[in-house]
């Protein structure tokens, strides 16, 4: 089968055979979209080498002990647990130091004409999600962790750093999960526009004042910038908490004074359970189709993501 | 009156007129700490001038609208709100945005013969609490502080970084204060005895193996340096949390990437309650008297700092 592949520091299509790893199930993959993480990973991130992509929609083929599965259409959760250790046995496969990451750490991802998964991996997707909606399950799951990690009390003030991708899904999963105020910052007047239109305020980041310094309660860091980290800390009232979302590659200054002095919270969150986003998916509580900018066959894979590396680009879907 | 002051970049004895800004208590001091964070003024952090010092014990002269408190030996909350703003108001002048701090910011300080802060700020010591313990109250209540900051469930496990005073208090109140088990992480023999013979236990920074990474579910980083804070996150479980207590002049590096991949949350924590720590202190329930090393008369102030600053030195005391 065909597969993009980044081996070698060199990322390109490649023939390689159909996994085939024991007790897991097969899937084929109808639609994939490309995340940032997927173009950090090429600039070095993690260290992973294999076939790129973790979001997708795909047929399953087989499935080992849940024949049920045959057939339908299915999301994966990204993280495949050891099974074994304390936190897989607790339910948190996304913890286990053993864990393989499809498309990210030890497992081939779905940028591909097949892809494998654990069976328990896999959610059927209901009818009346399109596989253009979908695809956003994993990123809309990663948005709605949020809440797992932070308690909006009703009338917080929330702040979302970047109208990327990442900050438009946080912004639109905020409004809809909690009862905090959302305000959106980014630079794109187009993007911004998309939050608009969910009722969700937005700011551009020159219009900033004085007035916004110290005067939220959680900041959410979606720009994957080192500017949009200082920006939260200065918007953060004492005892505010800093979400870190993106996991972009190298390092940013921390100056620990001052999250010292005003007792800031900075709590890292990753990935998110796919039930809660699958369900907004099936409300129609978000709108992801306006991030679709473009959709390249598997074959174009390599342009596909050179697309997507393009400046204010937003989602590029690849159809194997 | 004799005060040790910090102006133009130098350390100096100075006499100056005894403080009289109007409604506020006068205390003349009786015995006053050296903090690290005065080392750290005098190298340039936070920016202040005046007069230094924010741990003392001290008589009450005149206290407006409190006359009962006239001749009592007090201690003192450092940080001065302006009274008014919602933060005051809501009980929390140590983030009032126009706080001034005993020492720190706006006000002077504790090294002199006399100081003043609002009545409101001041607590009648125990008799049975000597000078020579009373005098650590702010400390021992800014290690107190950490159980603000984050809930200790029953057995979890905690390490404190840096076997400093603040290291020391940390995993002392700690041990008193939860149903946590304390480890003390640490280069110096005679300083983890102390923590020792109050049943902590305490490991040498050389001692740690592969076994105890990621096997901590709160890390204390009270080390103060940028090591220790590379180590606070090598040590804490996946969603583990780091509190940050010291207050170092100057930046750290942060790889956002494991923070965010481990969903690490990395918590600031400053000044505490100075009522919880004064009863620890009045049931002996932790050892500071351990912790002197030496005492200088205020006119030798400049040699009372240089002391406190030699590697491997614990509190040194001045005595106006």
């Amino acid at each position: 089968m065909r597969a993009l592949r980044f081996e070698d520091n060199r990322l390109r299509l490649a023939d390689v055979g159909v996994p085939a790893r024991a007790g897991e199930a097969l899937v084929r993959v109808r639609l994939a979209g490309v995340c940032n993480t997927d173009l950090e990973i090429v600039r070095g991130y993690a260290g992973f080498q294999g076939t790129l992509g973790h979001e997708f929609v795909g047929e399953v083929l087989s499935a080992p002990g849940a024949s049920e599965l045959v057939g339908r259409r299915v999301v994966g959760e990204i993280n495949a647990g050891c099974g074994t250790c304390e936190l897989c046995r607790a339910g948190d496969a996304r913890h286990c130091p053993a864990r393989t990451v499809l498309g990210i750490a030890g497992r081939d991802g779905a940028f591909a004409e097949f892809l494998q998964l654990p069976v328990i991996n896999l959610l059927p997707v209901p009818d009346e999600v399109a596989d253009e909606r979908a695809v956003f399950t994993e990123p809309l799951a990663a948005a709605c962790a949020v809440t797992e990690r932070v308690e909006f009390e009703t009338g917080a003030r929330a702040v979302v750093i970047g109208d990327g991708k990442l900050g438009l899904l946080c912004a639109q999963a905020l409004t809809v999960l909690t009862k905090a105020t959302v305000t959106l910052i980014g630079r794109h007047e187009s993007k911004l526009g998309v939050a608009r239109r969910r009722g969700i305020e937005t700011l551009k980041a020159g219009e900033l004042t004085r007035d916004h310094e110290r005067s939220f309660d959680v900041a959410i860091e979606a720009s994957g910038s080192k500017t949009g980290f200082a920006a939260a800390l200065r918007l953060l009232r004492p005892r505010g908490t800093l979400v870190l979302k993106s996991t972009f590659h190298g390092t940013t200054e921390l100056n620990a004074a001052p999250v010292v002095v005003d007792e800031i919270a900075i709590v890292g969150s990753r990935c998110g359970r796919f039930a809660p986003a699958l369900e907004l998916l099936r409300r129609d509580a978000v709108d992801v189709e306006s991030f679709i900018q473009d959709e390249f066959a598997l074959d174009e894979g390599v342009r596909a993501l050179e697309r997507a590396a393009e400046p204010g680009v937003l989602k590029v879907l690849i159809r194997p």
